[in-house]
């Protein structure tokens, strides 16, 4: 937690690699459900792990992309997704280590995508909503390619646990919270309500009035 | 009408956010559907509405997207997603409004997209692509995301009345029409095809020779 | 061949147009056995035809994107899925050949999105990967707008033979093979390594271990 505050971009970047491991494990997982190859496997991988944030930095004309210049990203899914192939039995060990993980990655994502935004000199709804699009697209895709209904537009507590985050932010630095700090609280709150949702089985409702 | 050849450019605005307003409903609608929950219906018709728009400004390179600088897009399709949403039974009664709708946002769509593009230097050519893309990716991405067969690459008059409109536009241009009455004229067009196309059940055939 | 080293550019714009006609030809075919109408099959023929570069260039900020300035793919586009639509018995007569089309296709793609990648400075891993986007992207978006689970995924050397030409042309550049030849090299790789899958019916394997 004390390094949280001397080096809270480390903090942010590792927190950002877990999540990006998380959803390099759930594309990997998809895709061998739905028969892919190795290479198909890694692409939905990859699809999964960065999809959202290449489609919020050409949203919001950041150039280069940012796993273009940093390697790391790539690196990481391609032997996140390769170990997981060959040691299939290997899942089973982490299936709760992946929510876990999952969580962290929400989270990280989040905070990424509003942060970036707001740099951009994006309106804070913006900013909001471009937390939410790095967290989901993602998986968003992943389904989309392997041509499941996403599970996450359902009955899950995703978007709105980002957005709970994101709210938290702006009322917090209204009220004079340091960046740094409010940054870390922001990524509380959002892993915060995304555990309490899976723990007590929380669940966005879907309105159906009949008329 | 008069209105028209004053302030065309309110008019288009007013037309555009009918479009918006008749896609976030359909969004919202699909998605309700496929019981995806409150946050879900929303990000659906948010994709319906803007999606087409999105895509055109990030292929055509204009930054910042059109809906980051004028928050009215985000806002119409929230309240609209939710109104519907709340008050489900509603929806019979706009059942014959939403057609309606749905032919001005074609209409207005395409004006826009086809404009845009030659804003930007394009080539008449592409930008009649640009109105096409604008009025019908939207709907594309929400049928993607919900799984569904797009219906509009099946048998409807939607992407040929685009066609029309735009072609129209270019011939009375060659000819010396001022460009706000063509603009008019243009979007009277789409809308007519598309509103003969659903009196008269036109459909563009599907050609299936056997060899 | 002899050509090939005078012109090359003019080798590869028409290797370039013979995996255009393949796309156009395969999107048409999966949208008409989709049931979509004229309009909806030229639609999917131009998605699967230059929606890989399409990408490309959105993800390297390349601006105006090829085919805006370039009129002749989407002429190219238009014309096969018209002529295929209008004459479907011609398919049978052209089945091998689509083979050999799309074999050609997947090299002259790949060597163009790997080039243009390296061109924007990008480093050589994300040039390989541009080469695998340009070549794939088009059929994914093709299997996803038709709702298909993409077959390319599943067990088909494509993704691969991209990386083998794409490390074949790194691996002569260290040992000082000229630009222009190299291109040519990488070329023949790709093409050989997919027409022989093809022939001896080679497939990337998908792992499945029990635990």
């Amino acid at each position: 937690m004390f390094t949280a505050f001397i080096f809270p971009d480390i903090l942010l970047y590792i927190l950002d690699m877990i999540g990006i491991v998380a959803c390099a494990i759930a594309g990997t997982l998809l895709a061998q459900h739905k028969g892919f190859d190795i290479a198909g496997c890694i692409l939905v991988a990859m699809v999964n792990a960065i999809g959202g944030g290449t489609l919020r930095d050409m949203a919001l004309d950041r150039h280069p992309l940012f796993w273009m210049t940093d390697l790391n990203y790539l690196i990481v899914i391609t032997v996140t997704s390769l170990i997981l192939q060959i040691f299939a039995n290997l899942y089973h060990k982490i299936d709760n280590a992946l929510k876990l993980f999952d969580a962290i990655g929400l989270a990280a994502f989040s905070v990424i995508g509003f942060n970036v935004a707001l740099d951009q000199g994006m309106l804070p709804v913006i900013a909001i909503m471009m937390g939410v699009w790095t967290a989901i697209i993602g998986g968003l895709l992943r389904d989309i390619i392997c041509n499941e209904i996403p599970l996450l537009l359902q009955r899950e507590i995703y978007i709105s646990a980002s957005i709970v985050g994101s709210v938290t932010y702006l009322l917090l630095e209204h009220w004079g919270m340091p960046a740094r700090l409010n940054e870390f609280i922001m990524l509380s709150v959002i892993f915060a309500v995304r555990m309490l949702a899976l723990r007590f089985d929380w669940h966005l409702p879907s309105i159906r009035l009949v008329g």
